[in-house]
Order: C-alpha cells, then structure tokens, then sequence
C-alpha cells in the first residue's frame, strides 16, 4: 500500500494511492496527519479503507507533501555506503571508518516535496544530489534491540538528501550544509513494509536532467536499518513518523571530475526498486 | 520580566514570575505556550498582564517544564568560547578555528528542566556538563543580517548542554553524543531582552556539588550572538521559539587531569548574571 500527504483545497490532508489516484482517508479515520494514522489502532485495517474504492483525483493533479511533513525527527547516516565511503576518501575527505554509524540531524523545514523544487541557495555553487532511501519509523520506542527493529518500521520512501557542499565543509559538523530550506526531497508516498521483505536488496538511481548519476544498491550500505534503529533509538526515543535517511551510494556530483553540481532549470530523480520515483526541479533562491 | 513554562494540575502551562511565585498567563492571554505569547501581538504589552498581581503558586512548588518544552529548532554553536577551544586542544583534540560557527542540532527530546533530572546513560560513563547561555527567538525570519539580529531576540535562559562524551567521540559527527534524552537542562526561565542590553557581558559559572568548575563570561565568545542569529538565518527560517545554544567556556570535565564527569546523586547548576541559576540533580539511567 502507498500512503502520501498532500494538498487539497490548500489545506494538508493524507491519503492513499490507488490506480493512478488517490484516496483522501482523513476524514475516514479521524487521523489529521499520516503521522497519527501510523500509530493509531486502524493502521492495522488499512487494506479495508481503500477496499472498492475508486481514486478521488488524480495524481497527476495533487500538490504534494513530504511524505510526513512535520517529524519529530529526522536521523540521517553519513557515509553508509561503502562505495561512496571510497569516492569521498578519492576526492580528499579523509576519514576512516567509525565502528558506530556516524549520524546528524535535519530539520523539518529542511524539507520538500515531490514536485515541489529544491531550492539552490543564493550562497552556494555546489547544490550536490544524495538519492537514500528513508525508513519511516511506524511504533516508536527506546533501547530497540537490532533483532526487533523491523518491527518499528511502518514503511519506506525515497529521499534526496541534497547537500550544500561548502557550508557542510565550514566546519567538521556538516548539520550546516545539510538544512537548507526546502532541500531534503521526500516523496512521492512512503510504501508499507508489508511489501518490502525486510533486508532485501533495493536498486537506487539518481539521475539528473535523465542522466544516470548514483546506480547503486542498499545492500552496499555499511550500517544496516536494523543497527541505525537500535543506535538511534539508545539515544532518544523513537516517534512515530520519526525518519531515518539511510546514507547515499557513489555517484554525488563532488566526487566527479570535475566536480559537478545542480543548478535553475535542472531536474533531479531519485528511483528506488519496489519504492517509487521521486522527481524534484531545481529553482534557484530569489 | 521573567516568563517561563510549567505544569500546573498535570498540564502544561506558562506564566511569568512575580515576587517568589508565578501568575499563569495562558487564560488571560489565551496563548497555550509560552512560544506562542512571545510571537503574539500581546507580547509588547505584557508587562500589563501582571502589574498589581500577586503570586498565584510558589515558585517553589511548581514543577518547571523546559523554557521552551519543544522548539522548532535547537541550534548548538561548538566549541565558542576561546578558552574552551584551548582547553579542547590542550585534551588532544586538535581542529583549527573556522572562519564559520560550527553548529549541531538538538532535538526537544533532549531537553530536561530546571530541577528535573539530567539522566546518565547506561551506556555512558562520561557524562560531562557544558553551561551556556540560550537565546530565544521572538520574530522569526530568514537571512537576518547582524545588524538587525537583536530585535530578533525575545529573552535568555541557562541552558546545560550536557554532553555524553564517549557516544560525541563516536565519529565526526557529534549529535550522537549531544541528544540523549533528557541531557539539555534549560531554565529555569527566561529574562526578557529588554532587562539584558545587546552585547551585555554576563558572568557564567557552572558548579557540579557546589564546587566551581567553569567561570568565564559571554565577551570570550568567538562568534557573536548577532553572527550566529545570522549564519542560523541563512540556512533556515527562525521561528518563533527557536533556541540558540551559545556555546561552552573552559572548564568543562573531559578537559581536566584527571578528566571528570557527572554521575548520579550529583547536583549540577548554571549561574548566569542577570538571568538566574539553573539547577539539576543527576540521575542514572534505570
């Protein structure tokens, strides 16, 4: 099942995909958010909400939102896959490799939706792609064990963790440099984990303006969903609606020669096996 | 004017204090949060609302909540002050100082209040406390230049922003280290900008038991709070409520020989001229 957020009216509101439409389920459940659906007792039933039913509108009409707008939080990897790992280490960012996962933090207001733009900010020239994958966390918790993670996960979603190069290198700590307003791409919907037979191996594509840049695999990443779960959740608890960005394979426009970057006019995808394609333009900040 | 946030009969409330109590304001003004007040028209006139009032309930008898219990954004400056940075460096953790605030996030999860527990990991045994002052935001606003910076400031708090060092240490990325759940003491009010001139140098001491652990004052801050207003600004919109965590001057434990760190039945305070003392016991994870 495909569950999404999006406008209608110019108001927010969620719902679920079905055919080529979606299926508002708002007002159905009494839940305002996808967010509070996910940790209500209906979420179990969600099949029978959309069973018959014929799509409201058409996708291809939606504004839509981030998958879930607003998180408490959002936990992304840095440097999870192994083949990045190395094509930052060619482009002189040492480093060597942390026996934990190496994490920070994003805001909400950092992200944006499909089809919505990511916005290169007027201070940079180096508005760089990372397709990920994101896990959206379903029942929260702390201390979770690694062997019980996937049971917190409610689904997943494509994420573009789009990153500005020279604010993340003003220091060693990149939160900067991956914040900026309307930059994080979240979208289309996030896929339920029924469908996604936990640990299988998902190929992930970025491409820009059509042109493929990342094509790789999750099975590449360094720590795995259920390790960025239990690590994260030792922390601090989990929420419902929390996201986890699990880190981007090789391919990011700083590591090419020369070094390459997203700018006004461009459009950036990010295609994963079994999850959705998320497609962003690129508008520079007025 | 003090104004700070508090549970009253098991629910969240604010007010502000009068003599060595507090007058609720949430009724009056019909504002739910403090945040909320502060981004109001009522803001400017808030003197009035407790001009001839007494006391409601003891200050003494409240239970306080965080200054702000959940901000939009917590943004952390690291490594601010110069003694600190040389006291950092004298413990083996070389980095050169950058031309750009080096900023992390918090979440709101981390945050603890004042006379509430800051709670030691199980998994850490160097729990260490870092006193700064906060900054809260009143009008909030995108790309605000240094010279307006201060008319974005609604007042000043104590905040600790208590650090488990080994999980910081884990990699480059310090927001493992910096977010465990209730570590971020922040209170116990917060003095409105009017009382504070912009600039203002304010004593800082932090003592662990009663004993004297760091003394310094806010003039040896390397990036003033008008660049961090502004550096946070260029990134992402301000809102209302958002916190600004100073930074840290020496003193602090994992920079003594032999290093020290907090532990439970510990009380650890942060004192800061003109604004108050924040106060927490230390408690071990259960």
């Amino acid at each position: 099942m495909k569950l999404l957020s999006y406008k209608r009216d110019g108001r927010e509101t969620w719902g679920a995909v079905v055919g080529d439409g979606v299926v508002e389920l708002a007002g159905p459940t009494g839940c305002a958010t996808l967010a509070e659906f996910i940790g209500s007792p209906g979420y179990i039933d969600r099949d029978a909400l959309v069973a018959g039913k014929a799509a409201e509108v058409a996708l291809s009409e939606i504004e839509f939102l981030p998958v879930i707008p607003r998180p408490e939080k959002i936990v992304c990897a840095v440097r999870n896959y192994m083949d990045h790992h190395q094509e930052a280490l060619a482009a002189g960012l040492q480093r060597e490799l942390s026996d934990f996962p190496p994490v920070f933090l994003r805001v909400w207001r950092s992200q944006t939706a499909h089809g919505a733009p990511i916005v290169r900010p007027r201070v940079s020239e180096t508005l760089d792609w990372e397709g990920e994958l994101a896990v959206i966390i379903g029942e929260g918790g702390r201390n979770i064990a690694e062997a019980d993670a996937y049971k917190h996960v409610a689904g997943y979603a494509c994420y573009n963790d789009a990153s500005v190069r020279e604010w993340q290198f003003h220091a060693k700590q990149i939160a900067s440099g991956k914040n900026f307003e309307s930059t994080g791409g979240f979208g289309p919907w996030m896929v339920t984990a029924d469908e996604i037979e936990p640990g299988r191996k998902l190929k992930l594509e970025t491409r820009l303006n059509g042109e493929v840049m990342q094509s790789g695999d999750t099975s590449l990443m360094i720590f795995s969903i259920p390790k960025l779960i239990a690590y994260a959740s030792t922390i601090f608890t989990l929420a419902t609606g929390d996201v986890i960005v699990t880190g981007t394979p090789a391919g990011v426009g700083f590591g090419r020669k020369p070094p390459m970057y997203m700018k006004g006019g461009d459009v950036v995808e990010v295609e994963i096996e079994a999850v959705g394609t998320l497609r962003n333009p690129i508008v520079d900040q007025a």
